[in-house]
């Protein structure tokens, strides 16, 4: 069975226990927010740092069957930023479906954003593992700040390279990085193991978000599950949009960058930003970005143990880079 | 020195350090949320919950100085519900100032209360104990519970005694319990001690939100620094209304339970409602319950370690039944 084979043969395996422990935890939430979380929960997401946790821990030879809360964890988390982001950020859809806060109102969405935050903590605190704690409360006030950060950049034309993978490393590696720094520390890794555990994931979200900016600009919705475009409407400087700010003669990037700045750009224009990122190869560059990245996940991989789920770590790296949604 | 001056002179000397901690942790937050986190945590509370910390982590023989931090993460977890639940109330006024979210908008505020969990989670975590991380995270999971739980019963004229004290128990007395269980588990209490210790939080914290529920309907506003009636006029079922409901003929029941339920109540009934909740002794018969419970706590110090700290604590007691505001 080649490596690609074997991780869809593993998830699908162990997607079911995934999704069976975050729906036992949902269940067990109050009446007026579980439809909320469940809302959330149910939309279909690809589990990436529940299976990052699993892969990791294994590949470190964790064995013991308790890892699922843990691994469940994350998902909540993320989970719970996605329903205070949503509403954040105003959006409409998420995954092809209505956003929480649109359908059950913002007092709900705002309550089973911060149950499902707090439930995801005692499911840590239960492994009683000081490390595994400060690793999940970290990872959580850092995804926080990114995401301050990012709010504080809407709009800005301003915001450097430097700032922007700033943003990207806040709001989505930290959280990736912590499932598989996690994973590692359940498993009783060395703690030069952990921090290479640690760095692969960083380095892999880093490139999953930079792939899901260039997906804002090039991926038919009915594929990413969100409107293309949506991050030009919300004024999301991102990499791909960069690149095209820098590839315009001066005339046209002041003109561009003051619409941006002030929103006032027309519907055409964003659909021809749309296209010309995508033709004049700003999507491509940006994916480029993204290869980069996951060749260094692929090099911390090469200092894990040699075990079979080392393997299924590095087809998820495979499948990173040319994901088209 | 009466107890009551000490704790007085005990609290002059704390508080100081107490501000200094919440500031140094504040000022290192991300300047986007600083203001709105600054906003609500120099509003000059009572700082109780971190008092609690320490005077229970001392009474029961804790002496190292690197108490605060653990003290103070009790303080930010409030201030972080203040500012979630403020959006969720709507309300304009916390103590005779403006709420975050009328002054610094929403989306700072909603960041600005997770940064604010997630900051004290971390400051738990740095203590490396268990057993306090486990504490800590179940008291926000059932505060966010309780929260949830007024929610879902705004206008509902048929919350009972014990719904009612279930929400008050949720919402407020299980954090005030943490503070004082959390203070046990630093000072490395035994099983008996640390169970006696959250017991006499959570009774103090019961006895706490009712005493605040009576200010409600019989503060001056420029006393308790929120407008009176509030409660009422948000649709909150609290026990002196729900005495003064009990205490109407069958048809004015229905009538006021009507006019609660589908918030049609004229203002002018209003200012009656106030008026009279006080004068007929539904204000005084809640404190009385309130007073019952500070028994209770009073009960719990009895089995403290003979210790000046224990004394405080009693002392705290003392000013809990008459306070107004």
């Amino acid at each position: 069975m080649n490596p690609m084979s074997a991780l869809k043969a593993y998830t699908a395996l162990e997607l079911p226990r995934i999704e069976a422990c975050l729906r036992e935890k949902a269940q067990a939430l109050s009446p007026y927010v579980r439809a909320t979380a469940l809302h959330v929960l149910e939309a279909g997401g690809k589990r990436l740092r529940p299976m990052l946790t699993l892969l990791t821990a294994r590949a470190m030879g964790y064995r013991t069957p308790d890892i699922y809360p843990l691994a469940c964890s994350l998902e909540l988390l993320h989970s719970a930023t996605l329903l205070h982001d949503d509403i954040l950020d105003g959006a409409a859809l998420r995954r092809n479906r209505p956003t929480a806060h649109t359908v059950f109102g913002q007092t709900h969405t705002i309550l089973a954003g911060d149950v499902l935050l707090a439930l995801a903590n005692t499911m840590v605190a239960s492994y009683g593992k000081p490390a595994l704690t400060a690793c999940l409360s970290e990872a959580i006030l850092r995804t926080c700040s990114g995401e301050i950060e990012e709010i504080a950049h809407i709009r800005d034309p301003e915001l450097t390279l430097d700032g922007y993978l700033s943003i990207i490393t806040g709001k989505t590696a930290f959280l990736i990085q912590a499932a598989c720094q996690s994973g590692a520390i359940l498993a009783g890794a060395s703690p030069e193991m952990e921090r290479i555990a640690a760095e692969y994931g960083l380095h892999l979200g880093i490139a999953f978000q930079l792939v899901d900016d260039v997906l804002d600009y090039t991926s038919a919705s009915e594929v990413a599950g969100k409107t293309t475009g949506g991050d030009l409407r919300e004024g999301k400087l991102t990499l791909p949009l960069i690149f095209y700010i820098e590839s315009l003669a001066p005339e046209a990037r002041e003109g561009f960058t003051k619409a941006f700045k002030h929103n006032t750009l027309p519907e055409g224009e964003v659909e021809q930003v749309l296209l010309r990122v995508a033709r004049d190869g700003h999507a491509a560059t940006t994916r480029a970005i993204a290869a980069s990245y996951i060749e260094k996940a692929r090099q911390c991989l090469s200092r894990f143990p040699d075990a079979p789920e080392t393997t299924l770590l590095a087809a998820a790296l495979e499948g990173m880079a040319s994901r088209d949604k």
